[in-house]
């Protein structure tokens, strides 16, 4: 259909490969990089080859890591008697970016989502049950609150129960700085259920 | 502020340098990449130095071209005696979809803007001059129909006059299939200074 010589062709088909860049995006990116000087692309693309090649999961918790383990379960100052579940390694960099919490994490990789055919099977539950150990007192599910994340975060629950551990759940509610008229029922219905006394 | 690997941090960075990516979404695209397979990762790097490394702008019209010129100026079968000039080399694709036009182009590759700072010596305004040889019988101007776009094209048909070609601008109106409702006074006012007989 177009007229683009193959080399542009193929650049832009890899653009569109990518999530959220249509053909257009993919085009305008394309002619975006036409323009750049022949260095910076080359180190755009080293950066791509090099992050795929580099970057692994941490064996003990399953983060991103460049070493056997990642930083946070390699920190000695980091407390080892609490778990935070979370279902993507970009979850830790959210949660460590509000500077409160010093356990370590267990990162899922995905969670359980009967429609779309994922069972406890195809999460990384397994490798958070072997993790429960003496020294862990408490794991905190911090799964998203929304009907997958609910689900795995009460599969954990049941699963964790017989291993006398403190199962906690991170907190739903209003969003600090939102307002009441603009939260949905389900919000609003756990944010009372979730009330504490001031 | 963030805790990903260094080569995570740089490829980030390498996708938040292109145009309309935010952070967010350089985030979310290397996640992406290093959830692929590493030969569709090395695949793209691959794409993205070739494109930029064999693609030239042809000698004759200023489009992309892999050899000296580009498909349309070395096809045999297209009108030689008619050029349309355009702004970008993407503008060529634009038209060729229509399949409607059989002539020659222009790249000019950008636009006069005084506001900008770029004048008629910062485009391929002199390489258009020069292929007004006898054979070219009309300029059609095809650049947008903006500030800019009509400033280039004005420039255009001034410098062209004396060389007894013909110059015609590409028509400006409310699009086929659009509502007079939406269209704002300047296209109004252009559509119907441009009517014609029916």
């Amino acid at each position: 259909m177009d007229f683009y010589p193959v080399a542009i062709e193929k650049l832009i088909e890899e653009f569109a490969k990518l999530p959220s860049i249509g053909k257009k995006t993919a085009q305008r990116l394309t002619l975006h990089v036409l323009n750049l000087p022949e260095d910076e692309v080359r180190e755009f693309a080293g950066a791509l080859v090099n992050a795929r090649g580099t970057v692994k999961y941490c064996s003990v918790c399953g983060n991103f890591t460049e070493s056997e383990t990642c930083p946070i379960c390699s920190n000695p100052n980091r407390d080892k008697s609490i778990i935070c579940v979370v279902e993507q390694p970009k979850d830790i960099m959210i949660i460590e970016r509000v500077k409160e919490y010093n356990g370590g994490y267990h990162v899922l990789h995905g969670n359980i989502s009967p429609m779309q055919g994922r069972g406890p099977q195809d999460i990384r539950i397994r490798e958070l049950v072997s993790r429960m150990k003496e020294e862990v007192k408490e794991v905190i599910i911090a799964t998203n609150p929304n009907i997958e994340g609910e689900a795995t975060a009460m599969y954990i629950s049941k699963i964790l129960r017989p291993l006398e551990v403190r199962v906690t759940r991170i907190a739903a509610g209003i969003p600090v700085g939102g307002d009441l008229e603009y939260a949905d029922e389900v919000t609003l219905s756990k944010a009372l259920e979730g009330r504490t006394e001031i």
